[in-house]
This record gives structure tokens, C-alpha cells and sequence, in this order.
């Protein structure tokens, strides 16, 4: 963004998500403010928020859309000065389009996260590996024969249970979503409501954008040992307050290791208090997928700044043409050539009047 | 379709693709007349064709656009009669698409193969199956250690590529789209230009519903003894007209299995004629993805019947709570129990106030 | 064995695992007498087995070592003329050892299948993806999706394990022993008693050797609809006598499909009459395997011609020159070049001095 | 082993390898003295076996065998003290039974690693998740769609090998052994040599227990960028020597991430120095899998001290019953519960009258 022309300014989109060392990196050699360190509480959390909308931004960029939430909640002074806004995940997405749907929406968004080059490959193979390198890097548990309880078969849902999968896990689903579900199953998946998983998980996993996937009624069921994380966005997806409330102690047995002992005596482990573990235990999605990622967030502020006047205060995608051009860069930086329709297959697809 | 009170009339969608028995069946004990035979020549395709639209059909039920190409081409006269259509694959919605932009169509058709319930798992699980099925039904080679080329990275390639690699081959893929080719990449498969490909493969298949996918330029560059068949649609994927041009002599060596020895000297297997290799070599899809396919033929026709009159003469998707209807049916024919969204998550899915 | 100037005759062995072509084939163009045809019944087996014994053999070759029993039990006027033999299989080894333990194995014998080429492949390789086929030829079901009972983890069993998962399927392990149990899981199988898995299973392959693996107390357990078949040797492996009490009928739904209708109106299909269901319903091992298996007869044959004055009554293995000989010829045939240890790589790992 | 009795001391098998921490605790919590500091160089190395034979140990027990090379080599008057050793790796039994076919192995040595609860887990679950854990902490790399050289396929090689494949890379295997090599194949992956493959990969891992295994003339044949690593025993199977001298400079562009830039100007990365990788970067293996491998080597000192007299100076295995032993402790610790042979079934295995 910086080469490009644009000044730019940074806080987390998540408590835990900073690394320190990258923050002090881009202040001291690319002079770009950071106003973000790693575990601020919620209160500083929300002052750095507020900190880099006192610069009167024109372009708003979220991971979660904690930033355009402030905005319309409670700076709604800036709006005059914002001439549109990004998105990167999914749940943002979601709570775009519930701004949306209520018409709270007050300037147009681009739904980076909606981009195939995006969510295919960020939110299935980033968090596939992330989420389970967070998982080894706090505790340094073999996969191999473990029980892995994946809440979720969305894209990043089903990139985290192939990755488990593929180092020797037994991985079992839970869904809301039927269809999901049935892909999940003929995925080679154990599908089940949560209430039997937790009987029967080693690990267990949220991937879902939604609160209290895991809540009360289901720890009890947990065996004893049993480790919860949650791979999903916010820290509410797991119900710690339940599971603090149903504790005699917590005491931390590693970094980012959480050990909470129930009444009935069963242990209990969190990783890094129920925030996104990938961020928080390990150092998020490699490069190589949040290129295309942050390809499409440089390619969306451009074309924001060209067509913000005729753009409607709603969700819009990645216009398709961004999004091609983005896999045919990635593709070639990959060093993979592939085949180009001849002028007779083209013509072929455009033609219906040949069959058998 | 009979039990909703339909009259049933049968014909081929494939020369090669009746199951005799089931045609018996279907005439004997559901008196449904059935006008095809397996490996029947193109002419009698064509007359079978036309013999079921002799009896005036009011909706046609495609799979691959010959029925409604022949209305459209040759009997505009049942135009009148015809309130609309389905159609079950890609290729054929490839095809309609066509005639929707060429202003052809002349009545409303249902894109059936672009229901969730349909291509996520007809195109993926069952041609992953199947195909892989029909090779080894022909050939019975091991799919170890074999180098097998797909051709494509759509649903039915990547069920392919999958199930391949779930056998031991190593897959290389070919791709035209930049997207699907770094999925490839990414799903750990090896993706490269087919004049590249054609060096290395053991087993050559093509699913993309395109033409001359593997031609002329490619089968002097095969190994000795190399099998190329087609799992896509029409059996102009592979140009064997090209390749017959360049043999000595072509020899049937087993059912299904025809040798040519090129003038090289080199030989290569093509099966089941380049037609479809799990409908020519095996019995196609099983039933627990054909079910859902069927469902939403059945779905259709029912809101065809109740909806015509409001439909334009395009191409229409199956309206999403039939899609929905489906997939809850289906999951619960499976056994398999899942979560249900509590009233807190639907509400906060709905709301976007609340964030870190 | 022709081609090296051996007289060869053959019979079957196993009821079921005759091709029929391939016989008429070896009696008219090789001029090798076979005394086999598909399905012949346990008097006409042994009949024939009997017929090959009357040519007064030199040389023994069994594949599950009804051959030699035939021998040692009955014809033992045949010992002074038999040199050696040898035994395809782990069953027919696991005879043999049994045969030496009793002092009965009245001729030295070469254990075949304990060959690293031989076991290492055909069994694993080749029944993993034979068993698969077999099962998909007589009943076109989808793997993917559905729960797999996969009743031992030796080489055939994981190679069956591997495969099912590779086609979709959640593969369930039993086992009697504890190093294979914690393999099966380790691999990401679940592993259970038999008297669980019954419930679980849609589909049940036993891979053992042994006997009554599935017996009376498990069919009432099952699903209804569930499918069993035998991947492993003899038709023992399942208790059909069992089973034909408890049923009330016995319906053939299909070619090599048998449906029993238990007392409790629940249905079970059972595959190939419990024969082994790879020979029974597809085409037994491909080629690509069998041939190291073929070469460690061949070459097992001629070494006990040069050596048999020199051998115990004993059973023995196929010696080591010999094994890496069959690796090294079979690796060419594929077309893999690999790396040679350098002299300094060989001094080394014959060297101890040498450390951090 | 402290809790059976025994005085324990403990160096470093390896100068990378020790968790400081780690190491801390033992000295603090359980008063044993260690004698050993990550990062130590070879002098401080060896310093430190020197301090611990010093104590004069009765048994040695080792990893990689360096220990009892020194007291071979330079400490032979702890001879008479020492009743025997174990070792825990493959290149240390490699380099023990180098020791006695020299005659020089002056007493007893188990070969811990050669149980098999230990070197099917340890070194396959163990090393194929650790080795990759090391490769993704070290560098943060996506696996997806990288091409990973894996240079052997024995026991850690298959893993590496089945875990890089599980996180979606794309794995070729160079190997000097005719029947890995066609097992490696079989398992789907490609396999060559190691100069070809130098041009193929992004990511280069040896696991060989062998020297140079990638030496000077290979390193000018990669990719720019490509990583290099060693997941087998000591820093001797990269030839590091030869990539500094024809290196420009060497820049630590990361913890454990050193950039060699050649004369070419071409870029490569050394993970770990050439060390063990799972030990530099990560935390090595997984609790769950060396508790069999630790298990083993208290049951083979006890094994030792009953009965050292009647051990000659040679190499011995885990006796069986030790080894099943361990095999039924674990199974019960992981909670399957598995079948157990019937007395019919028992007399069956033993009896060969039984066929057809």
C-alpha cells in the first residue's frame, strides 16, 4: 500500500495477533505507525482502534471488522471523510452483511475474503496448516491417533480436518449446515452433534465465525486431558466464562497452555485463551498464501479510489477480472505453465449446436 | 417420476451408456418404454432420440443437450408443446448457456447439475469413483506407482484427481484456468501444459467437457503402451480421428481396450472408444450420489409443473430450498445427526455490534 | 516355468478364483494342462487337485497350501518323487509353520510370500486395491462416505485400510494384536472389538487368515443392509453356517451378491459366498505386482532345483540375492533410476569411528 | 530410571539438541546432573560425554553412539566397569554393528531402536510430524504446492515422507535401495536421483543416517531460494563444507535460517546448521511416541543388570516379550480395546489339516 502512494496506518485485529518484532520492524524501516502489541487487554485493544481513526482515514481495511464496527458505533464523525472500506475474513463478511441487511452500512465495502483467490486458498490451506501448527507449537502433541473435533466445515473448516487428516488425526465434524455436513461424511469424516464429539475428542477445534460452539453443556462431557482451541476469529466461539465458572483453578502449564480443573477433578486445556491459536501460539498463515490475500486488499483500496462514487454503502466482491488477474501473477510465480484454450475449443464452448 | 404420475419415456444420452438389463427391467416391470441399446451407432442414436419425441413430450429431461438440441434444430414443432427442460451435467449447461446468449432457447430449462446437492457430489465423488472404476474394470492395471494425467481440475476432475491419488497414482493435472490450476498445485499435484504431460503418463483421462483436449500433437510424445480414455462428457475430448489418421492398425485386446500402434511403432490403449470410461466400462455413478442428482431432477419437473408460466426462457437454478430440502433428506437417509443452530447464534450470525 | 523347461500342470486354488479365459487360453496356446473351472464345487476342487498330483510332480507350488496338505494326508506315495515346494501366501506359510512344528513337512518348502518383493507388494498393493475393486464390481456402491470394517492389519489388511480411505471411506480396524492395534491408530483408523465395530459398519472385509472372524454373535449386531466379504484366504474368515441358521431366506439380488434375511427382518448381503471376493468378483492382483511375486516362484523354483540336496525338511526363505535381484530388475521395468552409495558413503556406514 | 534406582547423568547426543529448560528442571526438581547446553560447539560437546563418564557409569546408554565410541576410543579404562549399554537410534546401531563385525564392541549394546514399539513409531510418527514441525517453525513456510525432496525412505524417511505429502506438498524421494524406492513409488511418490531432483525441489530434507547425501555437486543445480535440511542423525548429510566454499557469504536471515548466497548469486537456506532439524527448531518428538521408545530403555537396562553375564559383546534386541509388553501398556494407555484370539481360533492358527 505504501509503495503505491497510500499513508498507512496499523492496530491489531486481534488482541493476540501482533508479533512485536514485525511491528518494530515496519516503524523502524518502512516508517509505518503501529499501534498494536501483543496480549493488550480489550481496553487498549479498542484505544489503539481508536488511535489510528484519529488520523481521519479515507479507506477503512478490517480482519474482522472490528474497525468500521467503531466507526459506525461511535466515530460516526469520520464518515464524511471515508470513501469506502475492506474486508478480509469471513465473519466480517458475515457482520458486513448484517450492517447490510439493517441498513447501517454507511460506505461501500469490498469482501476481499469472497475472492477466489482468497478464501480457496487463505482460509483452507493457510488456516489448514496454521491452525494445526498452532496446535504443536503450544503443546507439542502427536497427531497420530489422536481423536481431533473440528467444529466447522467451511473452507477453513475442511483445510484444517485435511490437514489433521494428513498428519495421522481421526478427525471428526460438527456442522449446523446439512449440506456441509454430507461433504464432511463422504469427505471420510465421523459427523455428530457436539454433544457426542465431546465425549470423544482429544482435540477440539472451532472453526465456525459463531459464539459458545463449545459452551457448558459440553465440557463436563470432555474427557479428562482433552485440549480446546479455537481456529475460527473471535475469542467467543469457545464459552470460557462457563468453563471458568465450572473450575476450581486455572493454572498455565506452558506458554499459551491453560489448564483448567473442573469440580468433578478432569483437566481441562485451552490454548491461548480461546483467541485464534494460528495467531496467538504460532505466526499465522504463511506468505505464500496471504500474497493473493493481500494481492486482492492492494488491487480492491485502487480500485475503491477510482469507482468509490459510483459504488452503492453496501457489500461488494472482488470484481472477477482483479481476481484472474491476481491467480495468472501467482500461478507464473509459481514457475507453472499451464495449457491456453485453442481458438476451436473456444469456439466449441460458445457453440451448443454440436453434441454426440 | 412415474410414482408423481409422469409419463416416462426413455432414451440413451450416450451411445454406450445403457445398461441393457436395466432397460429389460425398466420395459418389463415399470412398463416404461425404453428406446435404447447399449453400443448403438450414432444414426440409431439419433432415431431413438427422435422416437421419444414423437410422443410430444411437455418436459424434456437432458444429459448433455442432444434431446433439446434436436427440438431446437429439428423438431421446432413440439416447441408448442414443451413447457421445460432439466439437464443433469456440466457439459449440457455449458451448452444451454450457449443457446440462452444465442437467443435459442425457447423455454425455460433447470440447470440441475448446478444444485449443491448435484455437483458437489455427482461430478466429485461419483465421477471420482467411477471413472477410476471403469479404468481398472478394462484394464485391471495397478494405480500404484502409476503416473496418471487428468485433464481438468473441475468437480469431476478433482474427484478424479483425488481418488487417483487415494489408489497411489501420482496425479499431474492440466489445466486452462489459472484459479483451478493453483488449486491443483496447492492440493499437492503436479500441474503442467499437456504437450509436457504427455511424456510422463502412464494413464491419461479428460474431464472438461471440451474437445481435442489430447490431440494429434500430444500421442507421438506418449510412452509405449501409454491408456488415454475420457471421463468428461462426448467422446470428441480425445481426437482419435487424429490418431487413427497417425496408426498402422488398431486391435480390440480386451473388452473395452482397443491398441493402436502408431506408425513409430509406440502403442497406446484407448478405452471404451473415448466415450465415457465409467458409463462404457462400468456402470457409472452408484446410487447414494444418484439419489441426490434424482432428487432434484424430481424437484424440477414439480416446479416446472407449478411455475412455468412465470419462468423466462433461460437457464434457471434450482430454487434454493429444494437445494436445502434435499441435502436434509439426504443426511438423515445417511444416519448421521448434526447441531442446530441456537436461537443466541442465529441472533448474533444477525447482528454485527458485537466484536472483540 | 514353461519357458525354463518345467512340465507344468495346474489346478485352482480356491473354488472361486478360476478365469475361466484365462484357462482356455493356457490349455490352447501354451499347452498347459489345467484342471479348474470357475465355481466348481469342494469335490470337484479337490478332484482336480488330485488329477495334478497324479502327474507325479517334482516340484509343489501352492497358494494357500491345500496342494501339500493333499500330499502329507492322503498321496504320500508322492514324497519319494518331490524334490521341494513352495507356498504363495500368509495363510499357506502360516500352514507350513504349523506342518514344521508338528514335524509333518515331510519336503523343504520356500516361503514366497515372505519375499520383500513378494509380500511387500501383492499383498499390500495388490490386495488393497483388488479387495476395493472387488467389492465395487458386485455391488457399484460409493465408498465415500460410508463406515468400513476392515478385520486385520497385517499387509493385506493395511493395504485394504489404505486404499478404502484413499475412495472416501471411514475405515474402522479390528485386531488381535497390540503392536498392529496401535499401527491401525496411529494411521488414523479406529480401532475397536469386532462386537463394536458390528454396529458401526456398513461395509466388513476380513483380512486375517483365521477363522470365524466374523461369527454368530456379530451378524445381529449389524446394520441392516450390510455388506461382508472375505479379502483375507479360505472361506472360514466369516461364519456363514452361522449365519444360514439365522436367516430365514437367502435371496441372490445380484452376481456374486447374496442376501440373507435374518429372523429379525433385517437384511445382510454377503459378497463371493465369503471367498475371497477379489478372485471371486473382479480379476484378482494386477499384473504390475504379481510379476515380483512370479519372479520369486520362478526363481525360488530354480534355486530349490540347484539346492534342494542341501535343505532341511523345513520351511525357508527365498534368499536375500535373490529378493534384491527381483527389486532391482523390477525397478528398471518402471523406468526409476535412483542414486548409488559412493565409495566414501560405503566406507562410512561400514565405519564407527566417525561421529558428531 | 531414577525411579527404579538408578544414578543418572545426562550429556547431549547432539550440540542442538538440548531444551535448556529442559535440562534446568532435571538438575532443579529432580537432582540430575546434566551436562549439556543447546548450542554447545564440538569441543564443549565432547567436553561434556568426557564429564559424564567420569562418574563411571556401569551402562551407557546412547543416541547416535558417540558415547560409547569415546570410551572405545579414548576411555577404555571405564571398560571393566561398564556391563552394558543401549542405544536409541538407527545410525547408532549402524555404527554398533560396525563395532562388532571389527570386534571392537567390548560388551553388551541393545539395540533399543530396532524394538518394534519403538522404530515403527518413534521414527515414523515421531520424526515424519517433528521434521516438519522444525521445517515450518524455522521458516514459516507453506507446504501446499512445494516440491519436497526427501532424501531416503527408511523408517523416518516414510514418514517425513507421509507427513509432507498430509500437509498438501508434492514429494519425490531419492533412495539407494531397489525396494524402498519401488515402495516409495507405489506409495505415490515420485522418486529419482539426487542431481535430478536438486532441480525439482523447494524444499530438501535428508533422512539417511549416511554422509554427503546432498554434496557439492548439487547445490548448484537448485532453484533459487531452495531450503535445505537435515532430518536423519549428524550434520555430516548435507556437506556443508563444500556449500561455504563455493558460497560468497552466509547471512542469518532468521532463528535457524542461515542464507548461503553462491557465486551464481543464487540463494539457498541451511535450517538448523545441518542439524537435526526437530531438535534445533522444534521440540523433537512427540511425549506419545517416545514414551514406547523410553519404555524400551528402562526395560532393557533392567534386561542388562539381570543378565549381563550371559550377554556376549554383541549387538542384542529388545527381547519380544519386553517388546509386546510395552505394545499392550500403551494400547491401554491410548484406551482401544481390541480382540483377543478365541481358543478355536488359537488352535486353528496352529493346526494346517484345515483348508478348502
Amino acid at each position: 500500500m505504501k509503495a503505491g502512494g497510500a499513508d498507512v496506518y496499523l492496530c491489531a485485529s486481534n488482541p493476540l495477533s501482533t508479533q512485536d518484532d514485525v511491528a518494530a520492524s515496519l516503524i523502524k524501516h518502512y516508517n509505518i505507525p503501529v499501534f498494536a502489541v501483543k496480549g493488550e487487554n480489550n481496553e487498549i485493544y479498542y484505544k489503539h482502534i481508536n488511535a489510528v481513526l484519529d488520523i481521519k482515514p479515507q479507506i477503512t481495511m478490517d480482519d474482522g471488522a472490528d474497525l468500521i464496527t467503531t466507526v459506525l458505533l461511535k466515530r460516526r464523525d469520520l464518515l464524511k471523510g471515508i470513501i469506502g472500506g475492506t474486508e478480509e475474513t469471513t465473519t466480517g463478511v458475515v457482520r458486513l452483511r448484517a450492517m447490510a441487511r439493517d441498513k447501517a452500512l454507511a460506505y461501500p465495502v469490498i469482501a476481499v475474503n469472497d475472492a477466489l483467490t482468497k478464501h480457496f486458498f487463505d482460509n483452507r490451506y493457510g488456516t489448514g496448516q496454521s491452525a494445526v501448527d498452532g496446535i504443536i507449537r503450544a503443546t507439542n502433541i502427536l497427531l497420530a491417533g489422536k481423536a481431533v473435533v473440528g467444529a466447522g466445515y467451511g473452507w477453513c473448516g475442511r483445510g484444517f480436518a485435511m490437514r489433521a487428516k494428513g498428519l495421522g488425526a481421526r478427525v471428526i465434524v460438527t456442522e449446523v449446515d446439512h449440506l456441509k455436513a454430507i461433504e464432511a461424511a463422504m469427505d471420510g469424516f465421523e459427523v455428530m452433534p457436539m454433544r457426542e464429539a465431546a465425549k470423544k475428542g482429544d482435540i477440539f477445534v472451532t472453526l465456525t465465525g459463531n459464539l459458545n460452539v463449545i459452551d457448558g453443556s459440553h465440557f463436563p462431557l470432555m474427557k479428562d486431558g482433552a485440549i480446546v482451541c479455537n481456529g475460527g476469529h473471535f475469542n467467543s466461539e469457545i464459552d470460557l466464562k462457563a468453563l471458568k465458572k465450572m473450575s476450581k483453578f486455572v493454572k498455565s502449564v506452558r506458554d499459551f497452555v491453560d489448564e483448567y480443573t473442573l469440580r468433578n477433578n478432569k483437566t481441562l486445556c485451552v490454548l491461548g485463551e480461546g483467541r485464534l491459536i494460528n495467531l496467538a501460539a504460532a505466526e499465522g498463515h504463511p506468505a505464500s498464501v496471504m500474497d493473493m490475500s493481500f494481492a486482492n486488499q492492494a488491487f480492491s483500496v485502487r480500485y475503491l479510489v477510482k469507482n468509490y462514487k459510483n459504488l452503492e454503502n453496501n457489500v461488494h466482491i472482488v470484481p472477477e477480472k482483479l481476481d484472474n488477474e491476481i491467480a495468472s501473477l501467482k500461478l507464473n510465480s509459481m514457475g507453472i505453465k499451464i495449457d491456453a484454450l485453442t481458438e476451436e475449443q473456444k469456439e466449441y464452448l460458445n457453440s451448443w449446436q454440436l453434441g454426440t
